[in-house]
């Protein structure tokens, strides 16, 4: 696949090297939109616009769908009122939806200009549902059906609306009102003899989601029923579109790279990596680490209140790092264990003291092995056994402390309705520090017997 | 819809307490298997296994199939074997496959026994490809049809074969020696006229993918080209199977967890966290613990060594935690962008240089932030502008430092072909952690001019 792949783009390269624009056309119009937006993005802009223009109309519209947003901008730009038009015209609604909200508001006011009253009337109804919700990302271009039809007559009108519709595998049969009354599958409607009515095959109890329903929501939903359309219905019940298997896929794999960089203690970017600016980027990092150093400050104080223990005793710095660095871990393996129980429905807010109690318990198992091991280097240094006893003890401590804290964090977030993976590793880790801190010197300051 | 769905639920309870067993029944028959694989899920062994013999047998296996391992497992054991027989031959190949990779090899041989001849020989060339591949979960349930067939041919060939395969809005053209001539979509079947070839409207290009194909990349391809089924060939281009839809969204969802947890420095744990055991939860978690307090311990060799510096200012000890801290939290965040970025695609290889000097610049800018608040504190205390000086320099220095370890260490990760995301939060603080103290205690040892 990858070899055909590459041999496709490696024509496309020398056709247009050599300038054989004809032969270079008639190349393109038989590769698949993805593979020709992949040859499009790694050109210069000025090629770019050139081999865009080469495009058929129809096959110009589906890669235009698959470029990245600052790609589409610019050739947005290129190109006159009338082609802009024509090109938003022919986009599927929620490709456009999902254009017009990478756009900035100027542009898209524009843009909104170029459509027709009616299809102006169908974005603009998409645009006015919360971001990230059902609403916002539904497709208002499903096949409706009467419940007085039978299957020659359902047949019928799905052929002859098929061509405008975002699916034909799955139909809706709605009620004079418009209310959702069923779903129909094609299969059972190609297996059912011409004149039975569609009420008889239909699933009349079909799973749907609300405007309302957060897009996370919605692809949960259809992930748990296998559905690969979902019906989208409005506060009165009423079918206002549908969301299909392409929309969930996207949404599952940004919600995912989200959570990542939420729990890196990065607020989402909506770029890539590469097509981010160095300041976004800066500026996306920028408030957690922040917030990390301010609560940080802490351990300043809490070392200069002990610095007369560190001034009998100075190998106590040395365990520091270690110390700290091992709670950090522990915490956000613990929260990281939790966050990903929450997002993937394994893990509910009761569960709460099962959760605690398993961690504390694999704390204690986690603590004393890797105790062992700290006690053994403080031993050798021979710095007396009040040390190594010291090290041992707030290793046991920390662990179990980082457990307690990556495990429930996530928890209290949940409970302020926050999601929990802003319970980033980088703010358990300085959380679990500054507790650590304190324990360490604690420690200390009893078992040498100092102060 | 929730609100529906806990109706249901809370009925199920009231006839199942009221051993209403036969309005139950008819009760169970109208729900969602996935929604009575959830009622089951909470019940207790015996309960679960009487509940599940009021089911109709066809909504029996697709509940079975939502169950989890380990309730498959104990269901199974209390029924005869005949009912094991029919569970099994009834199960999709794909969900069969998944359950014998659950079960112990011995409960999977004893079960292999219960296939018919024919239904063995499959799940057996099944269980054949290695793990994660495509060849591995794929199902042989597809519709092929032959390249001399017109559309109505084609059309009753599906109406005839519907009822065992896995999708029909996706069929498969093959040449006589079964090779993968092209895929034909039911939406194209049925605009066609009835007496068009097939090869008139078929796909002759399709995307496929092979039975050694990662199931990762497979997802992949699937998602970039918005396909819904994807063929797989073997190593003669011969079509053996197909992936559909649901496969990926379960891959996708199952990746990501993967990497949440690699990214932890925790090894993948198969079961849900409430599932899985205190010990084995303990175990998985050890490994990347133990590499790292055993890295962890050369700090306590660097600050022993730099105890000089130490013991004429020990308030350079007070910003130990903040500076390591600080470090460890800006390589956990490079690091987390560069392994999503490789993970959806967006990063490659080749982008070292850029990604590099995009951290080298963003690390320098966060660095100059972050120094300013820490100086101020070091400043104020009193301590002496050679301390706030080293502060401010030696975090300026870390923070560029963990930005450095934390984009380089998973592109040095994927050069020797292991997953970038092994470079873990917890590994990546580590060794920032090391680097950092030698850095500060050598800034602190020229700007003081000590030893």
């Amino acid at each position: 696949m990858k070899d055909i792949q590459n041999k496709l783009l490696a024509s496309v390269e020398k056709l247009f090297e050599r300038k054989q624009f004809k032969s270079l056309k008639e190349l393109l119009s038989t590769m698949e939109p993805a593979d020709i937006a992949e040859v499009l993005a790694e050109k210069a802009p000025a090629e770019r616009v050139f081999l865009f223009r080469l495009l058929p109309k129809d096959i110009a519209i589906e890669v235009f769908e698959f470029l990245e947003g600052a790609e589409r901008e610019e050739l947005l730009g290129s190109f006159t009122d009338t082609e802009v038009a024509a090109i938003i015209e022919e986009m599927s609604d929620d490709d456009r939806t999902a254009l017009f909200d990478e756009l900035p508001a100027k542009t898209v006011k524009k843009l909104l200009a170029h459509l027709s009253p009616e299809e102006r009337k169908l974005a603009n109804a998409l645009l006015n549902y919360q971001a990230d919700s059902a609403g916002r990302i539904m497709t208002p271009e499903f096949i409706d059906l009467k419940e007085t039809m039978t299957a020659s007559q359902a047949l019928a009108r799905i052929r002859a609306t098929a061509a405008k519709k975002e699916t034909i595998y799955t139909s809706f049969v709605v009620s004079p009102e418009r209310k959702l009354k069923g779903t129909v599958h094609l299969e059972d409607l190609i297996l059912a003899s011409p004149d039975t009515p569609v009420t008889d095959f239909m699933d009349g109890l079909p799973v749907f989601v609300t405007t309302d329903t957060d897009q996370e929501e919605a692809a949960k939903t259809m992930s748990k029923y296998d559905l690969q359309t979902i019906p989208v219905v409005d506060r009165e019940s009423r079918l206002v579109g549908i969301l299909t298997f392409d929309d969930i896929l996207d949404i599952v794999q940004e919600e995912a790279t989200e959570d990542f960089e939420r729990m890196a203690g990065i607020s989402p970017v909506d770029e890539s990596y590469l097509d981010a600016g160095i300041m976004t980027l800066t500026r996306k990092r920028l408030t957690w680490l922040l917030v990390c150093i301010v609560t940080q400050l802490f351990s300043s104080f809490i070392l200069e209140r002990y610095s007369f223990v560190l001034e009998s005793v100075v190998a106590l710095a040395f365990f520091i790092p270690l110390l700290i660095g091992t709670g950090g871990n522990t915490g956000t393996q613990a929260a990281t264990l939790v966050i990903r129980g929450f997002t993937v429905g394994e893990i509910v807010r009761e569960d709460l003291f099962r959760v605690i109690s398993k961690e504390i318990v694999s704390g204690f198992l986690l603590g004393i092995s890797l105790a062992v091991l700290a006690s053994i280097r403080a031993w050798t240094m021979g710095t007396g056994y009040g040390v190594a006893l010291t090290v041992a003890a707030s290793v046991v401590g920390v662990v179990m402390l980082g457990n307690l804290v990556g495990a429930f964090l996530p928890f209290a977030a949940k409970k302020l309705n926050i999601d929990p993976a802003v319970m980033s590793g980088p703010f358990i880790t300085t959380v679990v520090d500054i507790l650590g801190l304190l324990l360490y010197f604690e420690v200390a300051r009893r078992v040498l017997v100092l102060g």
